[in-house]
């Protein structure tokens, strides 16, 4: 196949590999939990349908948006990891109503809970969003009377089956080490198990009290997991550079590439630039070691057996906007390649750039 | 109409205000200067009828795509604002084979001109691409022989119809003053006549050297242009954030905002959560007076004839993750949000948001 303008390849070995390696994982670890990954970064039905082969038929997804798409390819058992937005109930209502549909949502207030109660038309299980540190969504220890309140109503709702605790650690995502990523998965986990010994301590069932939890440089980094239920990472199908930057996956592990043509060549400056801007790559990037921003890695494209070989040394997208990426590159690399080349960036978060590039996607 | 999940809203009103103010800057600037807006921003049809009204028809595109999307709508005069990428030439040629095609094509080299030489089966126009401080693409002073040896390619083949010298000073977008972009725009017409000087000098034709620049703060900040044949900015139809803060706009000019619903209330953090992230916004921001990253303003949707209102005070989107935008905002209005209330927050950079959006867009 010739690629002729910016194409989202994904190497599906990779990421057939890269399944595997976390279902073997989850397996191995303390305890039975349950694998629920997160679907947001595919997006795919033909990577969804991988997962099933592996024997996994819960998932996450991060809108409803979504959770209409896999419905759609058959998949009845999902989380909507987004807290529920009270003005979609109609959408809620009719997800719900698919035959076999095993829906979860997200609240973190009485508010919303209530809310649910008297407007949902079918049981659904909710989960109680708690915030470890991430600052995003979720309760704080500091609001524990306010998770007591919601976990109550939940529990007490005929039509709402209290699930657990749910939060998502994606603090994980600015630690510098290997080390720090391990310590917040710790600090994780006993922040869960505190807020759910105070809930079951005030009469909450303890089989009602799963702990779910979810950030892929956990998932990358640690051999096996413990003191949790569930877990529901993601993004290691495809990987990126700033899982890699985390010590979180290596280099071969990476299984998406944005393959796109240069278009400019100088090299009195050390530059090339792509037609792969930030309707491709998105304007995500990852701090380098030299301090500078990466929106992500280049290679080129393989050959024999190989979709794409090693980054190229000291080269990378340095910046974007709309249509171009700028590559800073070396002199002695710049004089190699030719307008008209193809090169594969690895992208810094791959999740938004596979997003960006759904209808310019080739499974290989 | 009831707005339940993140949408863009455009407001035609503002819209047409602001096509109006350049298309009028232009017509009363020295000299006869042709406007050829960028439609990226948009990308729609609607908003390009609006500019037809105006007596508008030659556009500028930022890629073959778009080129083809807008020649379905009827547009025959098209610059498409992007290096020529030769892998692409097959739809190059298709594109240029519509009849009654009108078609401007870039070059920075002179190995391209002679690949469009061989390759088209059609007769083009072609830019010189010029760098004058961006340096994103385009040949420096420093490359002006390059340029002769390019802009004589382009002169000397039958099929290429050489138009002249084209800028993108995107580095108007580093200042942080109207002074400051109205030198940058200074400077870009001394350099750009500096290069015209030099190759009418060395033979090429003065009729053959016209003069295009194109980036929006200009476009905003100047009253009148000078200088130059062809201004091509084309982010004014909406504005933003961005443009907002390099005083190229005033507030009640932004024409587009994302309305989405509040999904999380944090007062002691002095935070809310919407559902609007990365896939709604972009990553795309801008420094604040803080020195915090901006990457949106909130307002209220508007009553009466108002689409929505003044931005709330100490208000802003903070960040984004995926689904996800946090806004920081005072203990006060965090208090008088409730979960599922809308607001709407007006993008950093509307481009990108738009082109996120473009499924999920309302004018009104």
């Amino acid at each position: 196949m010739k690629i002729t303008k910016p194409t989202l390849i994904v190497d599906r070995d990779k990421v057939r590999v890269n399944i595997r390696r976390i279902c073997q994982k989850v397996r191995d670890s303390q305890g039975s939990i349950r694998f629920r990954p997160h679907f947001k970064t595919h997006q795919s039905a033909e990577i969804g349908a991988m997962f099933r082969e592996e024997g996994i038929n819960a998932i996450t997804v991060s809108s409803l948006d979504m959770a209409y798409d896999f419905a759609q390819n058959g998949w009845r058992d999902m989380t909507v990891a987004l807290l529920v937005n009270p003005l979609e109930i109609q959408r809620i209502n009719d997800l719900a109503a698919i035959e076999g549909m095993d829906l979860g949502l997200l609240v973190d207030s009485e508010h919303t809970a209530r809310f649910l109660e008297q407007n949902l038309k079918h049981n659904v299980k909710v989960w109680l969003k708690i915030d470890t540190g991430y600052h995003r969504t979720g309760l704080e220890w500091s609001r524990k009377e306010d998770a007591l309140a919601a976990a109550r109503a939940i529990h007490l709702a005929p039509n709402l089956q209290l699930m657990g605790l749910l939060t998502h650690s994606g603090h994980s995502y600015d630690t510098t080490s290997t080390e720090d990523v391990k310590q917040v998965y710790s600090d994780t986990v006993n922040k869960m198990n505190r807020f759910k010994v105070y809930l079951v301590g005030k009469g909450l069932p303890a089989d009602e009290m799963a702990i779910s939890v979810g950030d892929t440089p956990t998932c990358g980094v640690l051999d096996s997991f413990y003191g949790i239920d569930e877990i529901r990472c993601g993004n290691f199908v495809y990987y990126d550079v700033i899982q890699l930057y985390l010590g979180a996956c290596r280099e071969d592990e990476i299984a998406a590439a944005i393959f796109c043509p240069v278009i400019g060549i100088y090299p009195h400056r050390e530059e090339l630039v792509v037609h792969c801007g930030a309707v491709h790559l998105s304007k995500d990037y990852v701090r380098g070691e030299n301090g500078k921003n990466v929106y992500g890695l280049v290679a080129l494209p393989g050959t024999g057996g190989k979709m794409w070989g090693s980054t190229v040394d000291d080269t990378y997208v340095k910046s974007v906007s709309q249509e171009h990426g700028i590559i800073k590159t070396t002199r002695v690399f710049a004089g190699r390649v030719k307008i008209g080349d193809i090169l594969a960036v690895l992208p810094a978060h791959s999740c938004l750039a596979a997003n960006l590039m759904k209808e310019s996607s080739i499974i290989e």
